[in-house]
């Protein structure tokens, strides 16, 4: 072999092959105690023990030693805000008006493209910072900001999904398009942006509060036209929000309903929140493949309730699990990962470690059907990869004398770990936090 | 004036008079823009505008400029265990099993000095970087633990509180004491401790499960002989041990009727949790000025249930809040505040961060009893100052450009602050962290 950007990572390798069964379910993911991952091209070439993949690598490859670390893939983060990087940590009430008080203010000023380039280095260094290679994020409703967020994706060649926000009604008309513009824009955007790099497009309705009909009804024409993009959206987050959506929807059977009867079902869609979902709506859940995106910090931040993984799970629902910033409250899929098990715990659903991590990475690329590129180290995936160092703070450092287990190890990540915890990220195979090569 | 050790600090000032009465309330705090805070012989000295201070300083007095950070008074940790510190996220169950699977056999190491001694470096390291400065800890039942607790507080002039865990039952046989030894050695070590510098005692017993009738009475005969100590015990956590407490006790009218009986109530008594309370017991916590504490992120991780702050108060009944490490999963008040709002948030109780910083600050105090020596920077308070840096990360910093009030800044604090945030900790006047001098 002899690829001339090949660059060998040796460590403790952790690599998930599909959802682990319950803490004995050793098949369910590689460990490897002296193992080595090899990247070149932006993918991955070879994974195995450190002997092995050395023995087949390319002569004199550089090699970077992050032993004791753990090597995972990267974080994946699928519902989050690009323009409320200056949002979080507001100090809100509920949904709605947390919404007009903080959020729609914020978003009017992505109008200025110049703005969108400054915001976007600042919210690629925290995705960055914090271990996550790929998101799904809301831009605001200009197009500007959406050639903002993909231009910062692309110079640093994060596999990224975004999309403009439509939205029509119910919001300052600074932020307002209508159904034909916000058609027209989505549909330059994608044709645009997805496919360029690793960016992919998703269509982007805020939620059926700030869309009338008629956009709803476009966003479903650009879905039936545009199958290879993703659908994000929000749904049955919080009580008010709710009730004011079966008011300006009468005629829908339920929330769920609303989206349904614009086609915006299915496989690659994705429905922040469903927090208070009724039974129909699992079932229609369930029948689409449509995945539920549990939103832990938000959903604790904004008081909206406690995301039931179990009992969607239960009935065949897909599930994803993200940080919502700006109403979520921190970048970091480990603080997301310990608010996530708590919520549950509150909800007597205990989660195991090895299935938190799973769910930050193979699972929620399965959640975006982009498993086959992302989320895991096997050959053949794009290079994504994160170095995790549990004893990055003095109190993890304390609690690990006595960690005897990878699931223990993962634990303490999960529960005291931030971004300081994540030692490297590689997108691509380069190094951007700097300890690599 | 001419204090030898005398040393002013420049920064923004905040310091609470008393709880903020909603967010107009600004006469419940002092607010100096350009302010400083003199310290000298572990005490402040005066705090005012930095003109003013300085003038009335002693010549040459050292400065420590702190701008553009904020200055107020150490965090308090009114609840939080010291043998834990090894146990903090430990992958719990509910509070029974996670005592039993983890806590018991770490606190057994303690009856080995050594052990302690080194565990104590690391717990106060931990506190200080957190920005605490006085803490209420469970030490283990060794005596040899509390020693090792009190010997390193003293080595740091802290004002700490503490004392040895009373259990005689429900738990291995090398944890268990008796009830007469349990009386002996906790006599003996409050008689060695309590005012030994800046030590104060505080009568242990762990909770009723694991302490026969007749240790209850032990540790009602030692508060009412030594009415200076504080008492802490665990009441109405989780609805196992409140139902194995009424089989225990049959005979008492509730789980607080059991520690009302052995005359543990009182303006002094601190009461780790009370999730559960049932009518009568609040009742009795108020008439009694019994303390409330409620551990935020114990009560999510162990799937406790959620504290209801508006509920107890409504009633009259003292509050304060606290880490509970390591059934807490962090050492910061700064955390601990922000998993508290999401909590009242789900019970739509909402709580506004000058009242959040109050509590941490001043209000820990007055439920101590101890608002005449530690909570605020008024002059005569000793002096245990910390300076908080909003723009420590820089997620905070991009966040930060758009703040323009002190309230603002404060939930930036408490949302997404953690011991980074904490640029310095002052322990009687004399900097922890390195910055200061």
């Amino acid at each position: 072999m002899a690829i001339s950007d090949a660059h060998l990572l040796r460590g403790r390798i952790l690599s998930f092959r599909r959802r682990p069964d319950g803490p004995d379910d050793t098949k369910a993911f590689r460990y490897i105690e002296d193992g080595a991952v090899l990247m070149a091209s932006g993918s991955i070439i070879a994974l195995g023990s450190f002997n092995e993949v050395l023995a087949d690598a390319p002569e004199s490859v550089p090699v970077t030693d992050h032993r004791p670390h753990l090597i995972t893939a990267g974080f994946i983060d699928p519902h989050i805000h690009f323009p409320q990087a200056q949002v979080i940590a507001s100090w809100a009430d509920q949904l709605l008006d947390w919404l007009n008080d903080y959020t729609f203010p914020a978003e009017i000023r992505f109008a200025d493209k110049a703005h969108g380039e400054r915001i976007a280095k600042g919210f690629f260094d925290a995705l960055i910072g914090h271990g996550t290679t790929t998101a799904v994020a809301y831009c605001s409703s200009h197009p500007n900001s959406v050639d903002a967020y993909f231009e910062e994706a692309g110079r640093r060649g994060m596999r990224m999904i975004g999309g403009k926000t439509m939205m029509d009604r119910g919001a300052p008309e600074a932020l307002c398009d209508t159904a034909q513009s916000s058609y027209d824009e989505s549909k330059a955007l994608l044709e645009k942006w997805r496919g360029r790099g690793r960016a992919l497009y998703a269509i982007t309705p805020r939620f059926a509060i700030t869309s009338t009909p008629a956009q709803l009804e476009a966003a479903g024409a650009l879905l039936s036209e545009h199958p290879d993009c993703h659908l994000q959206t929000h749904l049955s987050e919080n009580p008010n929000e709710i009730a004011y959506t079966k008011e300006l929807y009468p005629d829908a059977p339920d929330y769920l309903g609303v989206y349904e009867s614009y086609g915006l079902l299915g496989p690659k869609s994705l429905f922040g929140h469903c927090i208070h979902l009724e039974p129909r709506e699992k079932t229609r859940m369930a029948e689409t493949g449509s995945v539920a995106v549990f939103c832990p910090t938000s959903n604790l931040f904004l008081g909206s309730g406690l995301f039931d993984k179990a009992g969607l799970e239960g009935q065949g629902i897909r599930t994803a699990i993200a940080t919502d910033v700006g109403g979520g409250t921190n970048y970091s899929l480990l603080r997301t990962l310990d608010e996530g098990f708590k919520i549950l715990q509150l909800q007597r659903q205990r989660l195991h470690p090895l299935e938190t991590f799973y769910w930050a990475t193979l699972g929620n690329a399965e959640a975006l059907s982009l498993s086959d590129k992302i989320g895991n180290l096997e050959p053949g995936s794009e290079a994504d990869v994160i170095v995790l160092n549990a004893r990055a703070t003095q109190a993890m450092a304390l609690r690990m004398e006595t960690v005897e287990t990878l699931a223990e190890e993962l634990f303490v990540l999960q529960t005291l770990g931030d971004d300081r915890a994540v030692a490297e990220t590689y997108v691509a195979g380069n190094a951007q936090k700097g300890s690599g090569r």
